[in-house]
């Protein structure tokens, strides 16, 4: 912590590459470090001046006689290392390193080179590739940015530096107040993990809110967040389209969009997400000013029929559908408001709501248990005073004593504006479209669903045998194989106390004759061949064997087909599978994603995956009740629960497999890709009927 | 239309009910006319008043010496209709009632006494139960909103009054340009489809834009709207979600939600939606400013790599995804960008970009072939003063000989707004961000959709036999039936040449081995009874009945269960029916709207419509074109165009019976509800295996 304290507390800054060319980065950074009255020591380094800004310049950061806690280093990237090495020798603690031109243009090494050095001398390193670190509690800009950020709670950490300048004073007109804006530049050392754990003590952040185009150690960034419950963490991760993901071989893999990946880490990590960048500042404002909403019963008080509706659309949309409120509240709603105003939520106090009207709705809203938190809409009217309202609104929720979260929708002009600042500035969240209250109130609930739930621990399966595993996957690679038959996969899975269809792989006619003895038919016999992908098209698959008479003809058949239509197969053998009973089709599989390793999926069958891409993903490993949860996410979900009048089915068993790959998964990393494709879904058990594996090369 | 001109473009004005009470809406009209400078003639009438706010005060309309275009009506609702009476004889050309108190709190009767008074005059009413009317070009403020609202090119047009007055205001906020600003009320008389019938013409409105709750005449609306393809029109709808729509009964009628037929209706109107009230001022604005975007390749021009990237996940999410421009273009680009800049879509000309560079990147694409609308983004910066860049920007567009939109998006603090607004008065529509820039494109691009397609035009299928339906129709009427039996559904299907299988009505055993004589084994039989809805789950089905020995078995088992099950079940017969080949499952509804009449639904059958709501609507009737576009709008439409290397079903003859579905609904409106469910889909020609139709009682 120490050293983080020494970058984001300094109590003294060298500024590296200091410049007297007021067009230059070297230049701003000092200047902008006087302008926001920074309270500690600025030490302008510069080889060729003595004097920058009226302060005293040193030709070397060797030759500062004060300890340094921050570097702020704005060198070309050529000459950066000579600079740390320095920096390292000073006993400098913290760099922030400005200057491009690194990874960023392919320059790996340049960048690889800076950090082993500052490890050398235990520094830690904010970029390179950024504009600077502001902190309004510190009054202090370490950047190239104009100015610091309209001050409030929020800390914001953006990976896009253009947009952080621009979102610098956009702070200014949106009155969105921030704590400290970081930019984080290429992550060569420290990322959002780090700076994420660091800010989750920092008093003067409310909330923290990341601007995130891509996680470099997706564990890390999961384990650290979900600790975090205590303080909200809102992100909005750009490139979630088609365009922006890589084309995905494998079957599971083409789903894998790294859009869906994100927005289960974001699940599993506890951080609430925002889909636009207004909605970031709108989400972050909201997180930053109120408590989260503890319960399900938003309700909603408007002078505007329309608006009421429009935002009663918004609840469903951003999942906090409104509710009816009990009769004693609706009994005193009704007591302020006219013949033809409305109790039911959405309440209409109607167009001819006083502030005062609203100040009394307000207060018997927030003092009643069943409300968990209350949007105010308002359309301006010329028998009501905004700023009046602001007033009463700020009266309502200051002796509300019960911690219930308030979002505000103004709609209106000038003054309007004027109310809204003001409101604004008590730490009520005020927007200019229901929506958009609405979205703000839906983070304050996913944030309250966060905590109530608490956080996915997940306790390992103790009776897997993992030592079976690794001793089919040794085998393997003894044998030179990365191919893995299917009889290996079934046992992979069984070893993991995974239900399988019965599987036993026949070499010659003779021996399937002889291992069937074994089995209860009908069976099913399978080419095993690592060139036959797609068995059933070749004529690989022969179903519903009843006798061992059929079983030899079959074998003979396969063989025959595959050696016709794939000549240069090479033909392992027969899998012979116990016919397993109809049960509904699902699919449990794992890919590897590039930030957060395996993840894994799980869909329903067939057409639901291929044609409808209903499907739900988890970073791995998760217990059972994240499985229920990617189960319940599916649009097809009724499925398994009974639909026409069917039974359930056995959502335990299959929560508690999918759960069971998650930690197979991770305990062999040198599993690539895994299907359990079908996964038949019985009202009791479950069955892998076909299991592939991948390993890495 | 001499009548609505003297609506919306009054010479004479008379206020019935102006009042000397400075809280009084008669008040408030006289004075916001007199202070929006309205150039024709006043006339205050109040009996009690001899002098209003310096304007003579008529005692009675018929006092009024001249003659008088629009009178505004502000007395209580109670009085209103001798007032209307009046204003008749006076030959009051149109009425605008402000007053509310009819039909919206159940006065129906009054309101429609009002009607019936101006009808026998023919005088056209505007409300009652608004605002007003608010008119830029006329300076004209016949409301009693406070002022006009920021002059432009929009007409809006709103259901809502406080939404209207508040968004008045927001317009000189937000600089949203208006022509027209209308509150339209309870519609007792002129509605949506006569004001956009009205404003077609209107030289000062570019963009007809509606906050719709509830269209009361569907057809009407649709009619009148796709004719109007050179003026674009956006709508948003409020009351989309479940909260707002009932419950409906039947099996189709479930999924008919007042959302989706609203979706429906615009697209067959040409009418562009808007999701938020942000996004309707957005749309509107864009579209009031900008021509259409006639073709796919949209280019977006940024400063900044992370606003980029959002841009690009939004224009996907708005149905205009990025594609890699053509190389001459790329090459062009690059010359001015350096060397880390990108010329690939989104152009990325860097953060060093001046707004110089912007002006030739956007030349060069809007003189680019391929390009149909470029998208500009741009996030302050300290190398480009945002003021130059709307300077460039102008000037590049206004040498856009090609009539290309664009729209952008500026991030940054208050020299940035200041540019915004000198940008936007010279008719560039800009956002503060590039979600809502790309939205607003979209908008455009929908338009230009429009344009290219033309509207669907209904050519009726002359070759049904609307005779036969008429007599089936008769015989279940003079039998004082409401239920049809599935034979008779059938037939009448097939008068409309809409393929089933073939079905006959047998109501002996030794009928229907005599009708089978006739039949292709194998057949199915099914019990034909009103009672008896759900006929498998009481036994009522018999399938693959193979021989005439088995089909009277099966008569009498079917016979049996039933009378054992449903011990009251009036048993008509059992219908015989040639098993149809297995086939692509699908389903074809039709339901009533309220608002809309016939609707037709199409799905996928069994889970796709019960489980995942994958269908899609049209107001009927519609060509087999917009029966395509319904197919095409599945989720799962992937089923029928062919999916793990199976041939593609014969969308041809499905959409064909989609259509003529909507012909036949459409000539026959005692059709409540059909179902042809399921309908079989073939590689070539469909089937209708079942069917179902239920009348108006």
């Amino acid at each position: 912590m120490e050293n983080l304290d020494s970058m984001f507390k300094p109590k003294s800054i060298a500024i590296v590459g200091a410049s007297r060319d007021p067009h230059s980065i070297g230049f701003s950074v000092v200047k902008n470090l006087i302008d926001s009255k920074y309270g500690g020591k600025i030490f302008p380094v510069n080889p060729k001046a003595d004097e920058i800004l009226d302060l005293k310049c040193y030709h070397s950061v060797l030759e500062i006689p004060d300890e340094i806690d921050l570097a702020v280093i704005t060198v070309p990237a050529a000459i950066t290392p000579n600079v740390v090495e320095e920096c390292g020798k000073k006993g400098v603690k913290g760099l922030a390193i400005i200057a491009s031109g690194f990874s960023e243009v392919g320059r790996t090494d340049l960048e690889d080179k800076v950090v082993e050095i500052a490890r050398k001398y235990n520094m830690r390193i904010l970029g390179p590739n950024i504009v600077g670190i502001m902190s309004n509690p510190m009054k202090m800009n370490a950047s190239f940015g104009p100015y610091l950020p309209y001050p409030g709670k929020i800390t914001m950490i953006s990976q896009s530096g253009a947009l952080l300048i621009a979102l610098d004073s956009r702070t200014w007109v949106d009155r969105v107040g921030m704590s400290y804006l970081i930019s984080i530049g290429n992550m060569s050392d420290l990322d959002f993990a780090d700076l994420i754990d660091y800010f989750k003590n920092d008093e003067d952040t409310k909330c923290i809110s990341l601007y995130v185009e891509g996680i470099k150690n997706g564990r890390k960034f999961i384990d650290v967040c979900k600790k975090i419950l205590e303080k909200p963490i809102v992100a909005l991760k750009s490139g979630v389209s088609a365009r922006g993901s890589i084309a995905a071989a494998s079957h599971t893999g083409s789903l894998a969009g790294s859009g869906k990946v994100y927005s289960a880490a974001f699940k599993q990590a506890t951080v609430v997400q925002a889909y636009t960048l207004d909605d970031l500042f709108d989400r972050s404002l909201a997180l930053s000013l109120q408590p989260p909403m503890k319960g399900e019963n938003l309700l909603i008080i408007t002078n505007g029929g329309g608006v009421g509706v429009l935002a009663t659309d918004a609840a469903e949309k951003y999942g906090i559908p409104l509710k009816d409120p009990p009769e004693d509240l609706k009994e005193k709603l009704k007591q302020i408001m006219p013949e033809f105003g409305s109790a039911k939520n959405p309440v209409d106090i109607t167009g001819m709501a006083s502030a005062e009207w609203y100040g009394k709705a307000l207060k018997i809203a927030l003092q009643h248990p069943w409300v968990n938190g209350v949007t105010v809409l308002y359309c301006e009217t010329s028998v009501s005073d905004p700023r009046e309202l602001s007033m009463e609104i700020f009266e309502a929720t200051n002796c509300n004593r019960v911690d219930k979260p308030i979002t505000v929708s103004y709609i209106g002009g000038e003054v309007t504006e004027r109310a809204i600042e003001w409101l604004q500035k008590k730490g009520i969240p005020v927007f200019r479209s229901p929506d958009r209250a609405i979205s703000a109130m839906a983070a304050l609930r996913e944030y309250g669903r966060f905590i109530e739930k608490g956080f996915d621990e997940f306790y390992r399966f103790e009776d897997v045998d993992t030592e079976a595993v690794r001793s089919i996957l040794k085998k393997i690679k003894n044998e030179g194989r990365d191919y893995v038959t299917e009889v290996e996969a079934k046992a992979i899975l069984e070893a993991y106390r995974i239900p399988v269809a019965k599987t036993m792989l026949a070499k010659t006619k003779e021996e399937a004759e002889e291992l069937s003895k074994n089995m209860k038919y009908p069976l099913v016999a399978k080419i095993v061949s690592p060139q036959v992908i797609h068995k059933s098209d070749v004529g690989g698959v022969i179903l519903n064997i009843k006798t061992p008479e059929e079983l030899v003809n079959a074998f003979e058949k396969i063989i025959l087909n595959v050696k016709t239509k794939v000549p240069n197969a090479e033909i392992i053998g027969v899998a012979l599978q116990e016919m397993a009973p109809q049960g509904t089709e699902s699919i449990i599989g794992s890919t590897k994603d590039v930030q957060f390793g395996p993840t894994v999926m799980f869909g329903l069958g067939g057409i639901f995956v291929e044609v409808m891409k209903d499907v739900s993903f988890r970073i791995a490993p998760f217990s059972k009740s994240t499985a229920i949860d990617m189960i319940n996410e599916l649009n097809g979900k009724a499925i398994l629960y009974g639909v026409r009048g069917e039974k359930p089915k056995d959502i335990e068993s299959l929560s508690d497999a999918i759960s069971r790959v998650s930690q197979l998964v991770t305990d062999f990393p040198e599993i690539k890709e895994l299907d359990a494709n079908p996964t038949l879904v019985y009202e009791e058990g479950i069955k892998v009927v076909d299991a592939r594996i991948i390993l890495e090369k």
